[in-house]
């Protein structure tokens, strides 16, 4: 798929198919959020990738937003560790990674959404993390029960024209 | 250029050539950033473009890592509003935004680099922003005076088999 094809056509998709995502596919976006650029090169993160439908079920439970994650053909769990100073980046950093993941999976034509984590023990147990490692964010991959990814023409965002500035505020 | 290529190609990229960036490409740019998700689709950016020589040179001094925008063709600010509340993802949400916009850049063989921002009341001074407003990020567009973009095939991070964990930790 064209880039600018995968950046439009990507959206929140919060209910899959049963249909699994191919080895192939998991290992190019995981490739794109490995390769994502980080403050320092520090590359503060873990993925674990759960694909297990009893564990994906019990993960969705961490967080009132992560229901999604219950019926996703893949979970991609993002881990970090202890900031190791003020001003860490982590969470731009973690941005970033997730974006690159989530159009990287729109190019093969599978949908994403992600979720903040809020029972932090219980993810630990569900994923085996050391007591220092936290479970920032779950990614939610799978085929879009709706309808395919395409292109979207008018997204629900604020005007261009109010969101760009030229040269001044 | 298809997905895969442009976050294979994207790097940071901090040296430039004269060669503006087009209206069209730089449009696309922020197009990417303007689609990008948001927690609770707050959508909490706001994005300054600046082209201008003098002004770019005096944005490179908002802090010791933004040298590079003083060469850059064009500097997209971040800005951003006060925070609502605790755990607002403000970082998080930059860190998609980004990327989106980074990726869509290498799309068109635009280099990119960002910064964070130190000296806040200069870049408010620079860019008129409001008082109550900060510079999170300057993003530097243009095209690498080094050598084009490409796929890179060995990029310098952890290797895949210690970042990915399988089930569990």
């Amino acid at each position: 798929m064209q880039t600018w094809e995968a950046i439009t056509a990507r959206r929140n998709v919060r209910s899959f198919t049963d249909q699994p995502v191919s080895s192939e596919d998991l290992h190019r976006i995981l490739e794109a959020g490995r390769r994502s650029p980080s403050s320092r090169n520090l590359q503060p993160w873990d993925f674990v990738v759960v694909t297990d439908r009893a564990q994906l079920q019990e993960l969705s439970t961490v967080w009132v937003g992560a229901g999604h994650v219950a019926g996703a053909a893949t979970a991609i769990a993002l881990v970090i560790g202890p900031a190791e100073e003020p001003g860490h980046r982590d969470e731009f950093d973690l941005g970033q990674a997730t974006m690159a993941m989530m159009v990287t999976a729109a190019d093969a034509g599978i949908g994403s959404a992600h979720s903040a984590v809020g029972d932090q023990d219980l993810a630990r147990r569900l994923l085996g993390l050391p007591a220092d490692r936290t479970c920032a964010y779950l990614i939610s991959l799978g085929y879009p029960a709706d309808r395919p990814l395409a292109p979207i023409s008018r997204p629900n965002r604020r005007p261009f024209d109010e969101v760009v500035h030229w040269g001044h505020w």
